[in-house]
């Protein structure tokens, strides 16, 4: 029912002018201005913020609309949203269906591009059916209808008046007469009145002259369906020496990929491969006294072998780049690049342009600091300098040259200590051009920034998780960050460590600990990533308490030898093909958490939504412990009759890792979890006959 | 903290424009264009439907603001209200407050004058406060802080060369120079630097150089405190006549003043007091054939004695209504009137103006019908008519005649079949010129129009109470009616009966379900109202099963004797006073239901809120048997704990209807409600010591 259509085939809006509108009642109305429009329209939805912000969605999806439309009075209405998409020129048009007597109607789209689009609603007062629904009732109480059927007359001529073309012109004209002409019979008359080729004619044909749209377009982002739903693998790329405590290389790094690939990962994400900074570098260990060949930090960018455009020589060429980029391609896998804007001192930029960061009365440029903390190594970039044009259009170009070698996504390293706008501005120029590029948010903050920051154009974002350990801190984090308010526009991507954040519960938990949090981080979110030696159970804190890793990969290479038995590639390889295998996990608005009796136990159920509620059959239980030294027993809860199921029924679930099914009765069950064994079951929950 | 300042006052905002600004980004922001603001400020409250509506206060108020405000990196802000008043001819501002670690600023500002108000929110970077911050730390870690005081010499400097008088500026440069002093002690300079006096001085001059505004001015509509709680009284003027079977007069009218404000109402409604259509005029009970003498219903308005301008001559003259407000105001009362916009086939306007009305194929004029209904005696108003501006101008300037004659209250009949827009642009123009002007909707229609009906700017609506009499359909009524959002703008009055509306409820409970129901809408709403007859239990339906009156007072006059035993008024005294002596029932948002084991009594608190959550001593627990037959008991559970008592308190409460005290403990306390006594308690719950 929707038609690709040009804006001028919309029906031009003789709107309604009020008398004497004052200006201070004008500033009151968002949009018309002093349009008094006939119907009312609102509570659209989507929408975010009143309109400023774009909810996201992926392609593939269908944008469900919803909004409430009204006039005065008792005529009947219609309704279409109207949207337009990155490959339109002008609007498309679809129905809204109504909602019998609840004033709200529904209805969407498909979105078959990734980019900006937007939507708004448009209705209007429905003239042939409302006197057609009059009439109705007429006829069948036996009134006489003769005036009503020269109204009927006059609304198909005055339609007819209005077309170019003769077949409908003429049809319209001679049903009028027909309708004028008194010797017919009034029944007869009231037949074709009413007939469905009446309807259909005038529902093609009737131009309103009462259209009312929303007061705004709304806008809309729709990423790729990767921005959504992907498993992500970061390592360091200097790390990938064949030989022991060699420097690797990008052709070193391209032996990774077989392995990452083949543990079903989507993304593989490398911290900056730029030139790092010799001045004020830091040692091992973050030592402050580094030995000549300690290698440094990567986050500490630029030297006199470039800057953010540059790749470290040590890794090779950006020819070598490009190779490994399209040799993760032919794996199934794509490259992600750390984008973090701050200069070591050592940065070209810092010559060249030196008002681009912020110069002390000594003209010293300003390094960073948490006093009494002095970050020496980084100057941070001052991006309201006078030149901020050509710095910020310089910030842009750098982002377009890597996607030009092959990078579509960009983890972006700390975006919360860089403005705002320069994102929301940043983040458009490069979509614009290429709207398949993710930005991927490492927002560390408070809730307020973080879902700014998604609000603005982010894509995805870090979260809170790795800070998450017990079963109330995960649901209450989870249960913040699903509301289908925040899931409008923010994408929570679940890493379950970073080169920044080792917790003390995989500190302690030990190898359990990590096959416990990678299930999680997999199973309670479309989007989740490990960053390298989490598969070994790397856990070793550079001093008691703290998060950071001993000998941390940040300051000093650190080769790994995955091929050891403890290693945790059977769980990622068995999880990553779950997640492709089940589209329950392909989505982050189908969580819900389910009461366990035993706190050490959590539970949640992840279900798929069909056309008419939850999918029987489809539906997901992870029932996982969160105690990695001693079994654990619970009661789970299942609310059956949420998943179209009966209070009492006798059905199968089926452990999706181990395949052994198990025979239930009624919503609440037992389980018992060893977790030197197994620390979690996925269950599908079959139905009797499933 | 706040003061008058002229909108020039405002520091000048040099707003940030980014590079290359593109079209379809700047789309997306919905207020600034191409502007880039350094700072995000979002999440402002109080607003309706994003901005597009105005929220709802009284004179006496306080409008407390909430914003999230955060820029990126650590420095300190500073953020005000702006707000603007009726009676101002610039903005004033007010300083916002920060709430610690939570991105949220609080603040707000004291409503003194009934009308349209505007407000928005203004942030920006504190620098002097940054730099102090800064320096403190540094000072504090015995660090050298040369260049520290040069930066605060520099940002002295640049305040100063803004000041253009003398004192503030010579004391600004002398500390710029004494923090320049290296021959000073570097801790006698940090402590002028840090002094109160530079913060003070450096709070009032320092101009921001990244003012940010919200990205809208909010409007905000305050109405006098009556728009908010008072207790209306409706009756038919021309029912008052002494003599039996006489027609009433104003003059007459006036007689029933004295009794009605000493029950402690507030307004005295009345139905259309226009002259009454002749052609086809109604009879008693809704007949079509009234006798010679039948005074027809008020709603049919308009004869040739005159349309919605003019006075029934059977009342009086314009100047015995005059003298009837006049008199009423001398009570304490005020007098609303009916404004119903239909014409009988008689006004004036159908033959002035017949272009004001649906004109059928055959000239004739379309009269009001829901098929097969036909309703003859009324013509609809076509709002839409090509002489739109006259009419819509007519019917605004009825409004300000009737101002003009002492009528601030308007009971709008049926305004959900006229355009929504033009109430808003109506009730916009009246209020512009009277802004102490009261409209309150009866659309009696589903939730979305009523509540639109309110947003659009009717003061106060009719609501559903008359049709919710069990305990579950009062809570579910009553608690969809008063979410936050909804009590921003909509203010239901729960009329206990109306003409048109007499509830099985009451025609089966007799006498006691009358108690009961006006002391439910006395104590659940600040606005309510009764129509007369209902303190004397009139309950005779014209058929079984109609909520129709027999011998409605709509089609004929009915006197009446006051004067009885089983007259109401001492229920209704009772009430009215404890409603003017009881703050917790003046206010709509403080109701919360709370649980009893017997559905057939209902228990509900009003609490009184200080500024530090509920008041103690002051909180109402109103606890109200729905059944007028039996004796109900029940165990009443008050959530202690969050009235801020201790959960085994021992306590009195103090029912303020008997004056009777009961001593409780705990939460969970138990009550027997006797309907042939007192069907209700309304407990002032004491404190141990209150």
């Amino acid at each position: 029912m929707s038609g690709k259509k040009k804006e001028a085939a919309r029906p031009s809006s003789e709107r309604r002018r009020a008398p004497g509108t004052t200006a201070s009642r004008a500033e009151r109305r968002g949009g018309g201005g002093g349009e008094w429009p006939s119907l009312v329209i609102e509570q659209v939805t989507p929408q975010v913020d009143g309109g400023r912000y774009a909810p996201k969605r992926v392609v593939g999806d269908r944008c469900d609309v919803t909004a409430a439309i009204f006039r005065d009075g008792h005529d009947l209405l219609a309704a279409q949203v109207r949207f337009r998409g990155p490959g339109d020129d002008g609007w498309r048009t679809s129905p809204l269906t109504y909602l019998y007597e609840s004033d709200l109607w529904v209805g969407g789209f498909a979105l078959d591009l990734p980019g900006d689009w937007h939507f708004s609603i448009d209705a209007w007062t429905d003239r042939w059916a409302s006197w057609r629904s009059g009439l109705e009732k007429k006829l069948a109480a036996a009134l006489v209808v003769e005036l009503e059927l020269l109204e009927g007359a006059e609304l198909l001529e005055s339609t007819a008046r209005r077309q170019r073309f003769g077949a409908h012109r003429s049809r319209l004209q001679e049903a009028a007469k027909i309708l004028r002409d008194t010797t017919i019979d009034q029944g007869e008359r009231g037949r074709l009145a009413l007939s469905e080729e009446l309807v259909a004619l005038m529902a093609a044909r009737f131009i309103p002259d009462d259209l009312t749209s929303y007061r705004m377009e709304l806008p809309l982002r729709v990423d790729r369906p990767a921005a959504a739903f992907a498993s992500w693998y970061e390592f360091f790329p200097r790390s990938t020496s064949p030989e022991p405590g060699g420097h690797g290389t990008f052709r070193d790094a391209e032996g990774m990929l077989p392995r990452i690939a083949d543990l079903g990962f989507d993304v593989v994400y490398l911290p900056p491969i730029h030139p790092i900074g010799h001045t004020f570098r830091k040692g091992r260990n973050n030592s402050l006294t580094p030995a000549p060949d300690d290698v440094g930090s990567p986050w500490a960018i630029g030297s006199a072998e470039g800057g953010h455009e540059a790749v470290d020589p040590k890794l090779g060429t950006v020819a070598d780049f490009e190779r490994f980029v399209q040799r993760a391609n032919e794996l199934g896998l794509e490259v992600a690049l750390d984008y973090a804007l701050q200069c070591a001192p050592d940065h070209p930029w810092v010559t060249e342009h030196p008002d681009w960061f912020n110069i002390r009365p000594d003209g010293s440029i300003q390094y960073a600091e948490n006093p009494p903390k002095k970050y020496q190594d980084i100057y941070p970039i001052n991006f309201w300098t006078d030149d901020r044009e050509a710095l910020w259009n310089a910030c842009r170009d750098l982002l377009l040259l890597w996607v030009s070698r092959g990078v579509k996504s960009f983890r972006v390293d700390n975006p919360h200590t860089k403005p705002f706008a320069f994102w929301e501005w940043v983040i458009g120029e490069v979509q614009r051009e290429h709207p398949d590029v993710v930005f991927f948010a490492e927002a560390f903050t408070r809730p307020n920034k973080l879902l700014a920051l998604a609000k603005l154009g982010f894509t995805q974002s870090y979260t809170y998780f790795t800070w998450k350990n017990t079963a109330s801190e995960l649901r209450e984090f989870m249960t913040e960050f699903s509301t289908p308010e925040v899931l409008e526009y923010y994408r929570g991507n679940l890493f379950a460590n970073t080169p920044d954040i080792l917790h003390e519960y995989l500190v302690h938990g030990g190898r359990t600990a990590f096959r416990i949090r990678l299930l999680l981080a997999g199973t309670l979110s479309p989007l989740y990533g490990i960053y390298s030696g989490f598969e070994l159970s790397e856990n070793m804190p550079v001093r008691p308490g703290s998060e950071e890793y001993m000998d941390s990969e940040k300051y000093q290479i650190r080769q790994r030898d995955f091929d050891v038995e403890h290693v945790l590639d059977p769980d990622i390889r068995r999880l990553n093909a779950l997640r492709r295998q089940q589209p329950a996990l392909q989505r982050a608005d189908n969580l819900r958490f389910v009461p366990s009796d035993n706190d050490r136990i959590l539970c949640y159920l992840k279900t798929r939504r069909g056309t008419r509620g939850p999918e029987r059959g489809a539906n997901l239980l992870v029932v996982v412990t969160l105690d990695p030294h001693t079994p654990q027993e619970t009661i789970v809860h299942v609310p059956l009759e949420q998943l179209g199921m009966a209070p009492d029924a006798s059905y199968e679930v089926e452990d999706l890792l181990t395949g052994l099914r198990y025979r239930w009765r009624g919503g609440s069950n037992f389980v018992r979890l060893d977790p030197s064994h197994e620390p979690a079951h996925v269950f599908r929950i079959l139905d009797v006959d499933g």
